[in-house]
């Protein structure tokens, strides 16, 4: 494309026109989805492959044509009883899953740092939610859920009807599934794994364990995070009998449109035939490369790789080195400074700058000469800031400190139904929250709404935004005030 | 493409390879979407296009820069106070809409003749339903919602929150939005528009008019069914203070997936750059070509097509003549027989047949060329089955014989939450149901869950069945068994 059409589509307000100038650019992405705009999948104009339920093209609802066949394939590539197409996301598999796993005001054992999706569930069938807190780690991020921690909240609320993990988390930390899941069927209850960043573990051994070779009754999985699929595309496994097919189905053909999308159902299609026919040998390229990095990773000297080996099993039972965690280590950057250094000086757009690393997400889909322009640039910065060796702009906030166990004073869907009042963040010790406040990205809520605001809360609140850490969530766009139940 | 690779795509058990081999047929579309394959619109490799929420492209669910801007040009477009692109359908803006109207148990009065996400939303929210009954029309489908029968609804059940009406139908027919949205602002509540179907009112005269222009609170419509947009693509319009729009968008963040795909996106905002610079000159010729396709259709000895002229205005308050609806009249061919001989001897894919008749949607992406070729057709098959002057196979059923106001047992989620029992459909008089069982098409329901079992109800469904109608819904695929509320 000449250089004058580019900078007319850059320069355009149009989101299809920066899009185009984006894909036409030098900008490498270490970013979902997994599909990384690679040329090597061949699609026509996309308007000539959209069409409705006509003859012959099936009906996602009621699959009993080529859409059941496509789907009882996924089923066999992934070793399920029954695989479903989603179109709306891992999102609507997850509202799925629990709303079928609950009857509207159960309780669900979940853990903390679960997507907002499956608060939305809980919010929408007026669940009781208690939390597992996931382990701390040293690099500062959230690490697993143990299995003792799952044992204990299952004795302590005997009311829990079904339990929810996710696992890997963005972070690409795994919890024990095996243990949870034995656990859990102990008590004849049914573990739902949210494995949205997990859709690859099934394809090479070197991946943790997939949830479904695990003993999870339900396995949710983004294929477009991180494999080559078009994004809104998810898959939604069933293996075992103990939340009810009728039930499920009855779910999802609530949270999806009627009118799904069959551009986004060819792309499923054609990333399960890539990954039947060729993932063998393009995961075994890959994985290479990605040790690759890793080893060549050692040398820096400031700049810190996350690597499993650096955290006890305890704290990480196991992590997706496919999702690589740059810390800042010594030198003197932020982890947005270090994103920004890598988007603006490298053009390496990663996916995440949190306050003391940044993380670039890869997939089977990423090249060789990409890796090779990510170490080249990480070597780059490593060497220039030599000089700061004493160390970065003081200590991160570590995960155990921010994230602690919340105080309850209402189910979430009880809270959002009483009458609101607005208080200064600062008047709010004591008071019932009706928001999500969370640190964004992870995303994980401080305080999730029917919790009561604790002077603990408010200083870890305020030290976050001291670090410039980005707190969202709160409806005051200043973060200054706060929607609490009218007491 | 070489007709062997065509005989290789047909024969693929692929969605995608099938696609592309409709895609490069002669078949012609006269059903969803509303783009008709075209090739006018240009789009570069889809996989090039579908990214994530990285720098620079915003974000759907907090939208602060590119995609703030393209809903801000969207509601200016369509004149509503606040639009919203909505990337999982109609369907999510139809939860969304009748979710934040109303608290949880609230009461919605709604047109019988409801999509079926307005039932999901009802169920959801554990609502209350009040059915306002189309009227009936001679050509045999439902008709407009009279005003009156808004005023005396509410006036009966002084605990409803918000009146939500289906206008147009799938049918085309329209109801009176503006002595509707009159009768439920004097009871001081908002009023919901489910206009999926007639989101190009808005660009020609000739069309009915808009929902939004005639008081509607909310008007939620599909891009993608009559306009050039790719499926899954919609707008939900806001017009008033009636309902929050913190609420709104409450929902809308709850229903649709967090990972969003730009693809469609891109679909959206080509779709509205199209209409804002080019509908004036397209919508013109395209009308002028409608119009002149109805005088032809006059001469038609045999078969009908339907005009709101040949029904009074209180039983069909305006038509979408966009949406053709053919009569097999008396040609002695059933609906199907009809759509059939159009798909099978001249290529011609219809939207849906029904017991008498059949209907092509047209939209302003259809050719001349395609129009004439229906005009051939069905000149052709009206000479060809002129032998059968005295008439059909049968008077078909008239949709009020069809659709009874259903007799109330329990609120829809009530009665999925209690003890099921199967029973043969012919002993369950006097049960409540738990089932839908609808007509397919046009879906709307015979019977929804918590509504008691009639005789006159099973009398009508097994004359439905007799007629060869597709009766659907019933868990039992045989159509011969129930599941009802244990007693």
């Amino acid at each position: 494309m000449p250089s004058n059409i580019f900078y007319t589509l850059q320069k355009s307000s149009y989101l299809d026109h920066k899009l185009q100038a984006y894909a036409d650019s030098d900008y490498y992405p270490f970013h979902m989805p997994g599909h990384k705009r690679t040329d090597k999948l061949e699609f026509p104009n996309p308007y000539s492959m959209d069409i409705t339920e006509i003859e012959g093209f099936d009906n996602l609802h009621h699959p009993e044509g080529i859409l059941k066949e496509a789907q009882m394939r996924a089923s066999e590539l992934f070793g399920s009883k029954a695989s479903f197409y989603l179109i709306n996301g891992s999102t609507s598999g997850i509202l799925s899953a629990i709303s079928a796993a609950l009857p509207p005001r159960g309780a669900l054992l979940m853990s903390r740092n679960s997507h907002k999706s499956a608060y939305h569930a809980a919010y929408l069938r007026e669940l009781n939610t208690i939390y597992l807190m996931p382990a701390a780690t040293e690099f500062g991020i959230s690490g697993s859920i143990s299995p003792a921690s799952v044992e204990q909240a299952l004795q302590e609320n005997p009311g829990i009807g079904a339990v929810f993990i996710t696992s890997p988390t963005y972070d690409g930390i795994v919890s024990d599934i095996q243990a949870i899941a034995g656990i859990a069927h102990s008590h004849n209850l049914p573990l739902i794994v949210d494995e949205a960043h997990g859709a690859h573990f099934m394809f090479s051994r070197k991946f943790p364990s997939p949830a479904l070779r695990c003993g999870a009754d339900i396995a949710i999985q983004s294929l477009h995070k991180t494999l080559p699929c078009l994004t809104q595309c998810a898959l939604l496994h069933v293996n075992s009998k103990r939340i009810g097919l009728s039930l499920i189905k009855r779910f999802l053909d609530i949270y999806q449109t009627s009118s799904p999308s069959y551009l986004l159902m060819s792309s499923i299609e054609q990333c399960l035939r890539f990954l039947r026919e060729e993932s063998v040998s393009q995961m075994a390229e890959y994985t290479q490369i990605l040790q690759a990095f890793y080893r060549k990773s050692e040398n820096l000297r400031h700049l810190k790789v996350f690597h499993k080996s650096s955290c006890p099993p305890e704290l990480c039972f196991d992590h997706d080195f496919s999702k690589i965690l740059i810390s800042v280590g010594s030198t003197g950057l932020t982890g947005k400074e270090l994103y920004d250094a890598l988007l603006h000086t490298y053009h390496l757009q990663l996916e995440m700058a949190s306050g003391h690393y940044a993380t670039a997400l890869t997939s089977v889909m990423d090249t060789k000469a990409g890796f090779q322009r990510l170490a080249a640039a990480l070597e780059d910065i490593d060497h220039k800031n030599r000089f700061n060796e004493a160390g970065g702009k003081g200590e991160p906030l570590s995960s155990d400190l921010i994230y602690q166990a919340p105080k309850h004073g209402m189910a979430i869907g009880e809270a959002m139904a009483q009458k609101t009042e607005t208080l200064p963040l600062k008047a709010s010790t004591g008071y019932i929250s009706q928001e999500y406040i969370y640190l964004y990205p992870p995303g994980i809520p401080l305080v999730a709404p029917g919790e009561i605001m604790t002077g603990k809360l408010l200083r870890t609140i305020s030290q976050c935004q001291a670090q410039g850490l980005s707190v969202e969530g709160l409806n005051d766009m200043s973060g200054k005030q706060i929607n609490v139940v009218k007491m």
